[in-house]
C-alpha cells in the first residue's frame, strides 16, 4: 500500500520532503504537485523523475490530483488556505509550520477539522521525533525524575541575517520550544515574561539579542528559555528539566571526540539543517505510516498549532510591553484529547 | 524505479532486512523468497503483505524469480554456494557476514566475481555505515590526527550463553572490528597475537574472556582490541584511533543525562541490537541505491570477506598458539582496488 | 615569620579553621581563642594540643593577646561587635559570613575600616578562591568569551532540615552566589526578582522550593539563579557565563568515571563540605601569606560583605513582593578600588 | 611540634620542595641544607629566609645538622648514598625517585633498612597521593568493580628533548606507572613485553616513540600501557581499570569547559607540572604528618623503590629482546608486609 502524496510549494522544503519520500522512506510516492511558480513545479518533477502531475493551484490539485495526504510547503501566509481546502476535500495534510499566520487562522482550522469529525492534519513540529527529545518525554512520562519543575533550555545559532527582527526570535526562533516544551511536560502554558541581557554587539543595530523568556504553566513548571541567534559557535540546542526525584538533558548531537593541540572536545554543529535530519525523516515517515493504515496522524495536530499561534502572540506581546502577558487558549477540543492509536 | 530484490533465508536477519526495506527504505521491494523452512517463508509473505513468490531454493529463486538483486541471509555454512549461484545469475548480492565460513570459499567467490568481471557482492559488515565510524573514517582520510599510530578498542557483551566458544570471540566478535580497522586506516594486517588476561568468573568453565587481541598493520600501526563478553555492564562498543598529531575517539551513543540519586550518568546500552540499528538502515539502503542505478555495490567487497576470513584464522591460531601468527592475503586483485564512484 | 592567631568562636567553623592552620597551611600558628563557652574554647587548645591562651571575650583577647590577626568565627549575631572591636585595635581580621546579620551593621563596619584607613577585614566567601571559578575568572577577564551576557547558575541542596525557611534560600544559599557572581563579571547589581516555580513535595510545608532569583547588573548581565535545597540526587553548584563569542561553564568535581550496571557516570557529591575544602585552605593561606607579609588582605573585603547584605536585603524584599526590587549601594569608597598588589 | 628537615640537594626540585614546606604546608621546617654547589646552597636559605645552616655536604648534615628527617633531591646517582647514610644516622628519608639507580643499590638499601629494623624511607613516587588515583584505589580495595582483570593506561607528552633516550620511557616516564599500578591492584608484575607502534616523525631519529609495554601481573591482570612522548596535544595520563563487573577510569584534570568557534572542550594540560601539583603537596605533607609523630612514613617505601627498579630493568631488557622477559623480586621482606596504621 503506497500513499499518494501531493506536494503544494515546491520551494526548498517542500523540494527537501520529495527527496525524502522519494529517496529515503518508506510507503509513500508523490503524484501531485503545485506551485505559484509552475516552472519550478515542472522542474522539480523532473530533477526527482517523478511520476507526477503538475496542477496549476492547490484546489486543483485536490479536486483533480490522485492524492491520499497533501503536504503543504508553501510560503507561510498560504498555509491557511491550503490545510482548510483539504479539509474540506477530506485529505490528510501535513503542514508546515506555521499552521496560519495568526491564532485567529489556525483557530478557523481547528474548526473546520471538528466539523468534519476527524483529525487529518500534523504540523511539522520535527522535534517531537528527535530522539534525545523522545527520550526525555520517556523518562518524564516514567516519572524517572518524579513531578516536573522547571525547564531550562536554550536555542542557539551562530548567525542571522539583517532581515531577522526582534519578534523572529518567537516566530521563528521560539516557535520549536514553544511546541515541543508542552508536549513534553503535559501540560498549558499559562503566561509569560520577556527580559533582554544586554545586548551583543555582533546583533545588528535593530535586533534585541539575546533575549530570555519566562513561561509558566498552569501545574507551576517555570520554563526559562534563552534566546540567542548571533551566539557565534554554533548551533545549539540545549533542555533541561529539572524534576523533584533529579535531572535529565538533551544529549549533545553524537560527534566524534578529539584531543588535539591542547583542546579534548568534540565540535559543534554550525547548521541548524544538521541537528534535526533524522527528526525530518521520523516524522514524514511516521505521517504516512499513520494515514497510510487509515489512521489519523499522530503527530502535533491542528490544536498544536494553534497552541503555538497564541503562545507565540502573547511572547511578542511581552517582548513589547515588558510585563508578564497571560496565554489565554480557551477550552480543548475533545477531538485533541489524548487517546491511545487504537481508538484514533 | 524499485529494485526487485530476492531473500534467501527467512530467519531473523532475513525478516528484519525484510521489514527494513518494506517499512523503512526508499527504492526497493521484495519479490521473492525462499527458505529451508518453506512455512517460514510463506508465513513471512503473509505476515508482511508482501507481493512476493515462495521459491524452494536458491537456484529456481535466481532462475525464476522476478529480482534484480538478492539478500544472503541464510545461516553460515549455506553462504556460499548461495552467492556463487547468484555471481553466476550475475544478479547483486547483498550477503550477511560471514561470506562463506573458510578461506578458501571466500576466495572462490573471489575468484567467481573476478571471472563475471564486474563486483556484485556486498558483505553486510554494517559498521562502516555507522555515523562514529564514518566520522573517525572522514577525519583520519582528512589527516585530523596526522598518521595513525595505533587504534585502541574494546568490544564488550553484557554476557553470553553457553554455547558461546572461545574461537567465537574472533569468529563472532572480532569479526567486526577486523573488517572495520583495515578499512579506518586504508591498511592490510600483517600479524597478530592473543594475550589472555585474568579469566573473569562469570564466563563459563570452558570460555577464556577476556581476551586481548594485537594485531599489526604492513604500515606498522598497532591494534590492541580486547574482547569481553560477559562484562556484565553493557553492550559498548570503543574505539580510539592514535595519531602523530592528535586523537580520535568514537562517541557513546547519544543518549539523555540523568542527575539521580547521588549519579550524573548516562545510560549504556545492553541489547547489541539497538547499537547499529542505523547502521543497517544505511548499508541496506546504499545497497539498494547504488545496485538500483546499476552501480557496483560500495560497501564492503567480497575480498573484504576474504579478508576477514583470512584474518580470523590467523587469529584462531594465534589464541591456540601463544605466539605470533602471521597474516597472508596474497596480491590484491585489480577488481578491488580503490576507485572513484564514477569508475565502478 | 609565623602570624600569630586568635580565633573568637570555637564552635565547627571555628575548630575547622584551627585544624586547617595547626595541620595543613603554612605561616600560622593559634594563639589565643576565646568562646562564649569557656569549657570548650579550653577543650579546643587540649585537644589540638596548641599553645594558645583562653581568653573571656573577644575585647580581651584583642588587648592582652599576642595575636596579629583574629579569626571571627562566632554566630553571626555577635559578628559586627568583634570585627569592630578588631579594627579599633587595629588588627586584620578574617570574619566568616555574615560580616554582619544587617546592611546597616557591615555599612558601620565600612566606615570604621575607612576611618582607619586601611583594608583589614577579610570576609570568608571562599568561593573566589575555588579552582573552578578561578578558572572562569580568568577566562572571563581574559575575554576568552567576549563581553559577559548572561550567567545561569543553580545550588542545589540533597535536603534541608525543618529549620530552614523561606528567606535563608537568600541569606544562607544564595549568598556565595550573590559574592561570586559580581567579583566574576566585575559588575554591580542593579535590581533583582523572585519567581516560585512549582513547589517539589520534598520540601517542608512553610517552604518555597525551588526558587528561581534573576539580577540585573548595571551593566546589563541578566543572572538566573536557581535555589532548590531538597533536590535529592546531590549537592551541585552550577555556573554558565554566556558571552558574546562562546559560553565557559564550571567544572564538575573531579570523580573517577564509572561503567556499571548499565549507567556510565560519576558520583555526585552528597554533602556540601566536600565541595569547597581545597577553597577553604587557599583563602585562608591567602589571608595568612598576605597579612603576614605585611600587606592588605587580597580576599572578600568589608564592603563585598556589605554589597551581599544589601543584595540579600533586596532578594527577601523581592521574594516577598513578588515583583523587582532595586539594589542600590551608594558610591564605592576609594578604599575599596581595584588596586595592584604593590600598591596595597 | 615541628619537624626540622634537611634538604640534600638544592636543584629545582629541591627547591620546589623547600618553597612547598615553607610556604603551602604545615609542620615542617627547613633548618640544613647542602649541596655539591655551595652556593646554590646558600642562595636558597637567602631566598626563601630560611632559618638553616649550610653544610658541605650530606654526611655532615647528617651528623652536625639540626634534623630529624632529610630529604634526598640530589641527581640520581647521588641518591643511595644518601639514603644509606640517612639510615645509617637513624634519620627519615623522604627520597626523590629514583632510590637508587640500580636494582642492587636499592637492595642495599632495603638490607640496611632491614637490619635497622624500622621504615625509615619514603620514595617520592607521588601518583598514590593523587585524589584520582586514590579515588580508583578505593573502588578497586571496596571491590566496586569486582574482581580487576585488566588495567589500560597511557603516559603522553607533548614533547621530548633531543637528549631523551628510549630507555628512559621506561626509567623517565612509565616508572610511574610501574609504582602505581602494582599498588593499585595489590599485586606484583610477574612479566613485561615492549613492542613498537609505527614511528612518529615528530620523535627525534634515535628515539622509538610511541611504545607499547605490556605487563602481566602474578594475579593475572593484563596491563596495556602505552608511552607516547610526542604527541604533541598535551601532558595526558590515562588510567582505565576493566574489573569483572564494570569499570573504573581516572577523571580528566579538572577545567572549565567551553563552547567556542564549533568546538565544546576543555583545555588539555601542557606542562607535566600542573598535572600532580596536588599530590606532591600531599605526599610531603603526609610524610611530614607521619615521621614527625613519631611512626614510619605511610607512602611508597625501599620495598616499592626496588620494585620500581627491577621492573624497569625487566622493561628495558624488553625493549631489546623484542620477547617477554620475566620480573623476579625474590620474597617481600616481612618489614615491608601491609600493616595497619597502629602496629607501624
Amino acid at each position: 500500500m503506497t500513499l499518494n502524496i501531493g506536494v503544494i510549494g515546491t520551494g526548498a522544503i517542500g523540494r527537501e520532503h520529495i527527496r525524502r519520500i522519494t529517496c529515503n522512506l518508506s510507503g509513500g510516492r508523490i503524484t501531485a504537485v503545485t506551485d505559484v511558480n509552475q516552472e519550478a513545479a515542472k522542474a522539480v518533477v523532473e530533477n526527482f523523475g517523478l511520476e507526477a502531475a503538475v496542477f496549476p493551484d492547490d484546489k486543483t490539485l485536490l479536486a483533480e490530483g490522485n492524492v491520499d495526504a497533501v503536504l503543504v510547503t508553501s510560503w507561510g501566509p498560504a498555509h491557511e488556505q491550503s490545510v482548510l481546502a483539504a479539509i474540506e476535500a477530506g485529505k490528510y495534510v501535513f503542514c508546515e509550520k506555521p499552521l496560519a499566520t495568526t491564532a485567529e487562522g489556525c483557530r478557523r482550522i481547528v474548526d473546520a477539522e471538528i466539523k468534519h469529525g476527524k483529525r487529518l492534519v500534523q504540523v511539522g513540529f520535527m522535534r517531537r521525533y528527535d530522539s534525545g527529545y523522545m527520550q526525555l518525554k520517556r523518562a518524564i512520562d516514567e516519572r524517572f525524575i518524579g513531578e516536573p519543575l522547571m525547564i531550562r533550555c536554550a536555542h542557539r545559532n551562530p548567525e542571522v541575517g539583517e532581515g531577522y527582527t526582534t519578534d523572529m526570535a518567537i516566530t521563528d526562533t521560539l516557535i520549536h520550544e514553544i511546541d515541543v516544551l508542552h508536549w513534553l511536560v503535559n501540560d498549558d502554558y499559562k503566561s509569560v515574561q520577556v527580559t533582554y541581557p544586554k545586548k551583543s554587539r555582533n546583533a545588528s543595530s535593530h535586533l534585541r539579542d539575546p533575549q530570555v523568556v519566562t513561561l509558566e504553566t498552569h501545574g507551576g513548571i517555570l520554563i526559562t528559555a534563552e534566546i540567542f541567534v548571533n551566539c557565534r559557535y554554533g548551533y545549539d540546542i540545549q533542555c533541561e528539566v529539572i524534576g523533584e526525584e533529579g535531572i535529565v538533558k538533551l544529549p549533545e548531537p553524537s560527534s566524534i571526540t578529539f584531543r588535539k593541540e591542547a583542546v579534548q572536545g568534540t565540535s559543534v554543529l554550525m547548521d541548524w539543517k544538521d541537528r534535526f535530519i533524522d527528526a525530518y525523516d521520523r516524522e514524514i515517515q511516521d505521517f504516512i505510516n499513520a494515514v497510510g493504515s487509515g489512521k489519523e496522524p499522530q503527530g502535533p495536530t491542528s490544536w498544536d498549532g494553534y497552541i503555538a499561534a497564541v503562545t507565540a502572540d502573547a511572547c511578542v506581546k511581552a517582548q513589547e510591553s515588558g510585563g508578564r502577558e497571560e496565554i489565554e487558549l480557551g477550552e480543548k477540543p475533545a477531538l485533541y484529547e489524548e487517546r491511545t492509536l487504537s481508538q484514533a
